[in-house]
């Protein structure tokens, strides 16, 4: 999917709203437990409940790879699903990986080629020859770790360099002189709304991945003031305070009125913003 | 296996090789991809020809995930298979995981309960609270990045703060105050063997994990001179010049000899430094 594509589908949703699979056994309605494929069962009843509002779906790699073979499985088993069923739905492994040129390579193979998804997350430490595998997938979208949401942001991200940059400035500023950096998304937490504006210059076209909207207590105003461009170039996410809106048998339901209610705030102000 | 057991391992051996098992179909001898797990296969062979020279086994997580499902059966029988074969030997997952708190016990949880691997590679990016789950499992090793191999480690790893710590230093030290930091170990690249004795002065106690000796030019001697410490204090890892010392039936012996060349001078170092 192009980025293109997906700005097309934000407008016509009216939403540019991602939501966060999470899928935890422990957390999940009891009555799934006995299926075959728990997580999977979870997955596909809270994506059809909330495609309608949502544009991008995120699978937090971790919480599958937990149950090992089994975990992978289900999420083969969920992107395939999102990729027949609704195939206009910007697709995210959240997987965080980098590494070595070869050795990225093939992560890059195991997220975009094996399980097809659009889009995964990398984190740059490791500099530029341990991204531009990534970036190499031309129709593919490469998420970098800019500006992180935990508290542990602070620990290295923030650290200003004798020339002034600070470490996630530098990693926004170096990034863009890779090769098919026009791939290149960010991730910003929504905690840190004020950076946002500071990001923006930089970056002022680049799509930025946002999470920590809710649970991890970001403004979905706040982010808007700051992080919209022309072309909206957000995504919020959200995964708890969706996907475990209910425990009990409505858990569908309860997930589509969280999500419905987050598209309506963004209806409002992509029409507020005039860009819709 | 707590370290005291790798050191005692070390002594016995004499050596302080890691293999690196970036096991590739595309590399590996013709003859065994009639088999039904061709990776399994070569795993096992080159495990069984090399146990006694080497101390570590390392597979490079990323070759297993990009063959999706059955690289993730290849990946667990290799190491059931070391840690029932061969139970002395320590085992290190080389993930390069990292993600805010509860992602990051998911991880965990997937490389030391699901697979059992004694220890995994982490990214520091995200700090400390990225990182504290891994470390949280008290009978395991953490293996955090400082400073890698690659040439994209100059990009940011090097960059200098305004207070002069340069951002892997800074990582270190950072790094010895989280909670059970005696259970932290190091990558360091062995391409730049000058820096290991900065390294050592930060962390004079602990493990460093030395990549790039051989296919990606380090020299074993330069390593040894800045890195040894009283306990060795170094595992040095070799993936490509012993694994695919042959491309034909003889891989097996081929991969012992590289393997026993590298013991020999680990050996000769070890008696010459007085550490056996």
């Amino acid at each position: 999917m192009t980025i293109n594509t997906l700005i097309h589908q934000i407008k016509r949703k009216k939403s540019f709203l991602c939501v966060g699979l999470d899928t935890d056994l422990a957390k999940i309605p009891a009555v799934l437990l006995d299926k075959e494929d728990p997580i999977f069962e979870f997955n596909k009843a809270i994506i059809d409940a909330t495609h309608r509002f949502a544009v991008a779906y995120k699978p937090n790699i971790a919480f599958y790879e937990a149950h090992g073979i089994k975990g992978w499985e289900s999420l083969k088993k969920t992107i395939a699903y999102l990729n027949r069923t609704y195939p206009e739905v910007f697709t995210i492994a959240d997987a965080k990986r980098g590494d070595i040129g070869n050795t990225s390579t093939m992560y890059a193979k195991a997220f975009f080629e094996d399980l097809d998804f659009d889009s995964v997350t990398v984190a740059p430490y490791m500099g530029k020859d341990s991204v531009e595998p990534f970036l190499a997938f031309e129709d593919k979208v490469t998420i970098l770790l800019a500006l992180t949401s935990n508290p542990g942001a602070f620990d290295f991200q923030m650290q200003q360099s004798k020339e002034g940059d600070i470490l996630y400035q530098k990693v926004i500023k170096e990034s863009l002189q890779w090769n098919n950096s026009e791939n290149l998304m960010y991730v910003v937490g929504a905690t840190k709304a004020e950076f946002l504006g500071e990001i923006r210059k930089l970056i002022p076209n680049n799509f930025l991945l946002v999470p920590g909207v809710g649970a991890q207590g970001g403004s979905l105003e706040e982010v808007c003031k700051y992080g919209l461009n022309d072309a909206v170039g957000l995504l919020v996410n959200s995964s708890r305070g969706i996907i475990y809106a209910s425990k009990e048998q409505d858990f569908a339901d309860a997930a589509a009125q969280q999500a419905e209610a987050l598209q309506k705030q963004m209806e409002s102000i992509l029409i507020q913003e005039k860009l819709v």
